[in-house]
């Protein structure tokens, strides 16, 4: 199966796509060898995406100045008339191969002169750190006449931005992801509004949603799906199911004015089913809540070996609300430690309702908090049965009436170890977050 | 700065590398709206650099049928006269918007033959899962005239191998990495083996260090750095320094023999700073190493929050060396639960070599193994101070005598929190690692 690309409109087009358009260029040996993955691309396609910049097609060379050649020639030639922005990553580095720059100059003709500016700030970026600029270095600040220097405030290397001729707009950037896209943010951007680029704005929005399958959410908001402008997307990953919608209008005022009937629309359809927006993460809605009611939670784990605990750690300032737990992995930890009943431990055996719950009892006794969770399951590859196969998981959820309450889920074993623990603790996550609402 | 691009060796030439050549042509317009991370571009081009199949681009195209047909016949035209292998991945699916096999088979002037064996095997998966194939899948079954059927035993996709005329080879893949993967292994290799693509075997091995940063290994390592086959390259990533030892020769054997003394050579030098190869992980070596033992370990946890325990149980079988632990995330677990002494802990606060060593000490009480770890530290972004900055995080550490050690770590806090509970964990089991060798 595919990942569903029937239901993945088309990509907004602006007015001027027509007229216009970038294509990005990524450079190094190290790209073809594997050894990267291209992370830089993704970013910039997804800028691209946001500013309703049309882009076509992505190009990876090594650094050979022959290849990157030919390479900048297809792209300025298959624009035709058009006005063409090439955006290149990599080779700006002071090494022998690190070649964009001298390249991009001998195939425009153009020389390459010495910036005392550039060179001062390299020279000063080393003696910040202690050290003394090596000769190389000084490479970095030789750009080709008449180009515009794109500065890299967090490195040595700095980018261009040229146009070597008309309707033509050349920027280089770094090959280090941060580098590139704080180039990208402080200055590209803002230049490419200056001249004209960005005539409509792009804004987005990602509902995210737990316990409904990709397909069964892509069913429901079915009429959302064909729409025009705002459209509306789904995606799914790591057993989450996404809705992006997208809207194009002259502000993000008014892009953002279309998306919330959509919301609005959406949220009424699915109810709790969709647990946040964008950055939200099933803990950091969960711990949300908990610091609205001022309660707060512990943890009991078994097949997770703490990975729901590094959940809800992951949230800066979470000690405000959980206050730890027992990773009870042996069988001895959950009877003495947890107090879970040895004789219905052996009876129905440590994945069981009966334990999960007696887990969640336990290690709220313990901590005194007014809520528990607890995971006991089978993650796998060994240890299934054919009536408890590899991804069956118990969850309990002690509530803070004293009450206990437990769910069972069937996981995917196939799909490995990995994706059982981590499902496993998200789904903890969502019980406590539904029963929080 | 750049990723230290100086150090990496240029790639392994084989003899064939001059007159037979590969790209990677990657259909989707999803790839272009930055929605993917293009993981399949890296995966094949490790594949390629481990055949010895020289390739020097790599392009990203939507699902235009207009601008497929130029990417393929530019890729073709620039091969010259030489053997060229393309490989494509993405646009097999059911949908209209898929459509790279019968963009492939216009280009070429091939009619589509439907098969029969393909559209019962694809019914059969349909099926298998309890439903009825949609009409759209018939289309997977149909393939340009003279292709072979690159089979797809996980997913509806196939793919095709075909040679719309001589040297040039066609491979078309589904966009999904699982899938795809398993036809270049169990297909595609076999098959550029077959005819004489793989003349030469690349063998690589991973050197992991810990405890060493990239910079000084390199230093230690010089004389191996620049040294032509086996190539030795340094790399580094998340706290972690890696050698990467690269031979080629006619067989794997001989390639192995190649790499041996130089493994030899540098593990003598570096001794335990090298920790393991390939697929090893600090997880996995303490495991091998409680396991040869026969003795056990628990773990309390308070920054990391349960990132240690999920280390250690991302093994599987841990539980045979793996007990369970304590979360201690608030202050009142660490003293009720792990009987760490108050006042020490007022007089020194909760990140100090004292309250380390004695949550090690307590779980290690409450859970009766061999060995125990422990963690306490500050993982921001809040909580700083000048005296204990973010990043600052004290390991405990108890052995079998019943002895207590502790080590101080300062983590870059500015890498963000992330950054410094995963240092601590995997910091924490490289200490342990060390006391058991």
């Amino acid at each position: 199966m595919t990942p569903s690309p029937a239901s993945q409109p088309e990509p907004l087009k602006t007015p001027s796509s027509i007229a216009r358009s970038a294509e990005i260029i990524c450079v190094g040996t190290e790209l073809l060898l594997g050894d990267i993955l291209n992370s830089n691309a993704q970013f910039l396609a997804q800028a691209l995406a946001a500013l309703g910049i049309a882009h076509y097609y992505q190009t990876v060379v090594g650094d050979n100045p022959t290849r990157i050649q030919q390479v900048v020639t297809l792209a300025t030639e298959r624009s035709g008339s058009d006005s063409k922005l090439l955006l290149f990553t990599g080779g700006l580095g002071p090494t022998p191969d690190d070649l964009t720059i001298e390249t991009l100059a001998a195939l425009f003709g153009a020389p390459l002169v010495e910036h005392p500016d550039l060179l001062a700030d390299i020279e000063a970026k080393f003696t910040a750190r202690g050290r003394t600029m090596p000769l190389s270095n000084r490479k970095q600040a030789l750009l080709p006449e008449g180009a515009l220097v794109l500065p890299n405030p967090q490195g040595t290397a700095p980018g261009i931005i040229w146009s070597p001729r008309p309707n033509l707009t050349l920027m280089t950037f770094p090959g280090v992801p941060r580098e590139m896209q704080a180039m990208w943010r402080e200055t590209a951007v803002p230049y490419l509004r200056d001249r004209g680029w960005v005539t409509t704005t792009i804004v987005s929005r990602m509902l995210r949603f737990w316990g409904i399958s990709e397909s069964a959410l892509a069913e429901q908001v079915a009429p959302y799906l064909s729409q025009g402008n705002p459209t509306v997307a789904p995606y799914a990953s790591k057993g989450e199911a996404k809705l992006r919608i997208s809207a194009m209008a002259d502000s993000t005022a008014a892009a953002l004015a279309q998306i919330e009937p959509i919301e609005a629309g959406i949220r009424a359809l699915m109810q709790d089913d969709c647990y946040g927006t964008d950055d939200d993460t099933l803990a950091s809605v969960v711990g949300r809540l908990l610091l609205q009611r001022q309660q707060t939670v512990a943890v009991a784990e078994s097949c997770t070996g703490g990975g729901l605990g590094q959940l809800l750690t992951d949230i800066a300032g979470s000690s405000a609300y959980f206050h730890g737990g027992v990773i009870a992995y042996a069988n001895r930890v959950k009877v003495n430690l947890l107090k879970v009943d040895a004789a219905a431990l052996e009876a129905q055996g440590a994945v069981s309702a009966i334990v999960a719950e007696q887990m969640a009892l336990g290690v709220k006794a313990l901590l005194h908090t007014d809520w528990a969770l607890s995971i006991t399951g089978i993650a796998g590859p060994g240890g299934g049965s054919p009536d408890k196969p590899v991804g069956l998981v118990y969850i309990g959820l002690a509530t803070p009436s004293g009450e206990v309450v437990s769910y069972r889920h069937e996981f995917s074993g196939y799909r490995g170890r990995d994706w059982v623990r981590q499902l496993s603790a998200l789904s903890a996550l969502d019980a406590l977050r539904r029963n929080l609402l």
